[in-house]
């Protein structure tokens, strides 16, 4: 055993086993955990990554594959096809139970996985604010089969409407409500606005679906509150431009199956979606440990835990707050900085350089798109809207996926959509 | 009311509605149908066509998603938006309970559809012949869900394998069997042979997917016993090199969880698809009229119905000898020939011309592809196998997917596949 590796035991109470290649066990496939498995590529351990979906997940696409615009398979590759030639590292397809601190074993029912090194990387999903009862109205979007779902609801209320006799229930079926205006709410709003405006609209012969009604309720003053408030208030013109309408500080008090009570009033709706609230993943509960309102696990400057210097937690399942004590943004860069810099101090720790820099978040920007022709851009020193930042959203995810997988596909796919108005993935599948 | 028509009324006792258009309903959107309402499309009338689906699917291609090739939406499309521009065109998204014959009506559930002229093109099903039980252990290829649900089977099989301490067990996993050696059945046991034996190859740490038994079992003496006996030879040489066993006058006596009896041997097998036999839909039963053994409702030489001349029954629903006396085979392009003659003998009787010369179908000959690198093709004058016919059939394809969507993706698809070995849609989907 290095030297290092005695320091740190007896430093930290950490037990490594002896005369063996230490063992990182990641949960999670996200950007967060991938990243982090990219990094440790050259480094001399076994490396097991463990997720519940046999994909990774280009999550910032997902509403085209829940507004029919790509298809699953456009934005989620094999994980084990990913990292093929990472000899050193081992895909498991299981559900994590909990986490074993005492004896270093991650649970997986009734198995077990030892680990020297703990990554946890299991984002976040919606939550409902305590109205669990709401999610069979208001469907969230976190999964390619939450997608699948939800694009058949959508097309579904189409065809029902174009099957209904009755003028009330077909107005139902045509009025589309969103609720949270962050940027997925803001993105499936101006997508189905579009897809009822455009694509669709040659398509029945009884009803008009350009008379559809797209609402985006928000509870805040302004939609996209993350980004500067120029850029909010001309996002809603943008949306109000697409035939969306927004309603800004009105919560939602309840779901059901005739549609949503927004400040006491009923508003018939046959396809909620729910983009409000973001909850994290069951970490904090597993590790037993300290975390916010959110759920989100508080980690050292290091990432690491207090309590257990070889159990980081990264992305949307960790409080992780920037130089200036303002927290990290729960977005893919963050989540892909984190995962390359825990590989980093892994690897460090493994050869035997103890000293850890703190994490430091570097921030690109931030981007949402309203519909096919306008964008938000809010980056360091370069504030855009409109055509041209549209552009560059399409590029910058273009680039990003090459970062996973051939684009050349999606790119095509884009293009001929952009001219044709046509959604290529319009099927309605599965079990309703 | 045109004298013709006055005569038709008179002479086969076909009530049509006084100075109205005619109505013309088309039950199932497949080749049949869907040619049929091509074909109507500048015909005086109004038609409907009814579909439980909202996609007309590219059935050839469809062992292509099962195997993870290609995505749902490469192969299926919206048959509103292939028609939008059928302005005397309606599409109905609903399933058909039964036919009254008597008021001339389609009903679906309690709703009913009136015609003047009815074409039934439902299509067929896999049959077990008696033993339905096994359906829930070998499953059929039919729709995009059956080929999504395949896909996830295929797939788990070899996670299951990956994770499994169980030797026999994991071999278990490891057996994949294909009942039924006709085109979709040799198609699909090539393509797991070479998913297993290059594809995945790579991905996994414990298991070598390359030791995967793929067994293709036949109750007759040779492969695709519509070809001539030299292809058949040959197929079977094929298969062989890509690592498929092929086992002739094999029958399945049972199929259950734990694999599939032939010839008094359990072969435990953890993924079991059924190619084997087809049935008719069920429209022989809705119509009460005459079917052969396999469900077909026996027509005309006009594909009428002897009791209903305005019901016309076409494709795999319909019994239709050439002028040999030999069944017409149930495939694409007869389904065509039959949607197209049919709207034509139908447009004819409308503008008063009742003379009908019968079907007569042109055989342009049967293709099917074993694995990337082979195919053999039986067309009247040319007999072909190897590369050569492989390539052939790939531009066949696409030659006819150009009548229903552009195939550049797909094309583009195909390249990158065959140029990487790669499966782009590999993804494990939906419930168990």
């Amino acid at each position: 055993m290095p030297l290092t590796t005695q320091i740190l035991n007896r430093l930290f109470n950490v037990t490594l086993p002896k005369n063996s290649t230490p063992k990182i066990v990641i949960i999670g496939a996200g950007f967060g955990g991938l990243f982090a498995a990219k990094g440790l590529r050259r480094t001399d351990a076994e490396v097991t990554i463990i997720d519940q979906q046999n994909h990774h997940l280009f999550q910032p696409l997902l509403y085209q594959v829940a507004t029919a615009g790509l298809s699953p398979s456009d934005i989620a590759w094999p994980i084990r096809n990913i990292l093929k030639k990472h000899h050193n590292t081992k895909v498991l397809l299981d559900t994590v139970t909990g986490i074993n601190t005492q004896d270093s074993e991650v649970l997986l029912g009734d198995k077990t996985v030892p680990y020297d090194y703990l990554i946890i990387a299991t984002g976040a999903k919606h939550t409902y604010f305590g109205n669990n009862n709401w999610e069979k109205h208001a469907p969230g979007l976190k999964s390619i089969d939450d997608a699948t779902n939800i694009r058949r609801q959508i097309l579904m209320a189409f065809e029902q409407a174009e099957m209904c006799d009755d003028e009330n229930e077909r107005k139902r079926f045509l009025t589309f409500t969103v609720v949270g205006a962050g940027p997925t709410g803001v993105e499936l709003a101006g997508t189905i606005a579009e897809l009822a405006r455009r694509t669709v609209a040659e398509d029945f012969r009884h009803i008009d679906s350009r008379s559809a009604r797209v609402l985006l309720l928000e509870g805040g003053p302004r939609v996209l509150p993350s980004f500067p408030e120029k850029l909010s208030r001309y996002a809603k013109y943008a949306l109000n431009d697409l035939g969306v309408e927004v309603l800004l500080e009105h919560s939602v008090t309840d779901c059901n199956e005739r549609g949503v009570v927004v400040a006491g009033e009923e508003i018939p709706s046959a396809t909620i979606l729910w983009a409000a609230g973001v909850q994290a993943s069951a970490a904090g509960r597993w590790l037993d440990c300290k975390t916010d309102k959110a759920g989100r696990v508080i980690v050292s400057p290091d990432l690491s835990l207090k309590e257990h210097m070889n159990i980081f937690v990264i992305g949307d399942t960790a409080l992780v707050t920037d130089s200036a004590g303002v927290p990290v943004p729960g977005i893919a860069p963050a989540a892909k900085q984190q995962g390359r810099y825990v590989a980093k101090l892994i690897s460090n720790r493994i050869t035997g350089d103890v000293d850890s820099k703190a994490f430091r978040y570097k921030d690109y920007g931030n981007l949402a798109t309203i519909g096919r022709k306008s964008a938000v851009i809010d980056m360091p020193g370069l504030r855009m809207k409109g055509f041209l930042a549209w552009i560059i959203w399409v590029l910058v995810h273009i680039y990003f996926l090459i970062g996973v997988r051939a684009p050349l596909a999606v790119a095509t796919k884009w293009a001929w959509q952009y001219l044709t108005f046509g959604r290529g993935a319009r099927l309605i599948t599965g079990k309703k």
